[in-house]
């Protein structure tokens, strides 16, 4: 049985489930950083998922970073898959800008997390809760 | 047409070339670090990639994780599209160990690059080349 990792569960907030995956907000204000977990038990590696589901979770990868690049305006989108903390499968994708607080290295282990004040946290869950149901991919298929 | 960025190439040593991607070695021995790069122009984001070719990317990442994995015993593979620096598409391929010159953070941007001697980077790249040509994915059918 899926259980969110509890690490995951406190530093990010639940966004929308997709067909595979949960979307989650990462609790930084410092970037966009939205995290993709695959809501199936027992994962670690990307290629730990079975043939079907390895490109479905690359298909909302690609749908959230294309939606990520142009709502926030993005110079940049990286996207990681690392779980050298947290082995539970989650892949990483962050809206970058030249300007923000990292750039252009990584975002990972550098400088302190800002969480977001209460009320822009809620309505940034709400509007992107909104915008990413409505561009949900298509799962029905296997590729 | 395609030409390698500059940087990938002075950082890097070429093994083989998959269907879709070109498979480098980065030339830092502190960790087993594998680069695929589609061999296609003008392309920064793995959504840039056509229909067809996102899931052949993906299949050769989870090819060459896998791969990894086993073959350099590692206790956890990190994947990375990040393109901060050099905006040519490149996702990096790396096999992590938990007594490793920065685990758990992730390689990026931390310390100095060790370059392989020049006999031992030769032989890598031979065995590489030879293992990697074996177990080439398949790419006729778009999926």
């Amino acid at each position: 049985m899926f259980n969110l990792d509890p690490r995951l569960a406190r530093d990010c907030h639940f966004i929308t489930q997709w067909p595979l995956s949960q979307v989650l907000l990462m609790d930084d204000r410092r970037y966009p950083w939205l995290i993709l977990v695959p809501a199936i038990a027992n994962l670690s590696e990307p290629f730990d998922l079975d043939a079907d589901d390895q490109p479905r979770l690359w298909r909302e990868v690609s749908t959230l970073g294309s939606f990520m690049k142009n709502h926030f305006q993005a110079d940049k989108i990286n996207v990681g898959a690392l779980g050298n903390v947290v082995s539970q499968l989650h892949v990483h994708v962050i809206a970058r800008h030249h300007n923000d607080a990292s750039f252009p290295n990584p975002v990972w282990g550098v400088g302190t997390p800002q969480p977001y004040p209460l009320h822009e946290r809620e309505a940034l869950v709400t509007s992107l809760g909104d915008s990413l149901s409505r561009i949900t991919p298509v799962s029905s298929t296997p590729s």
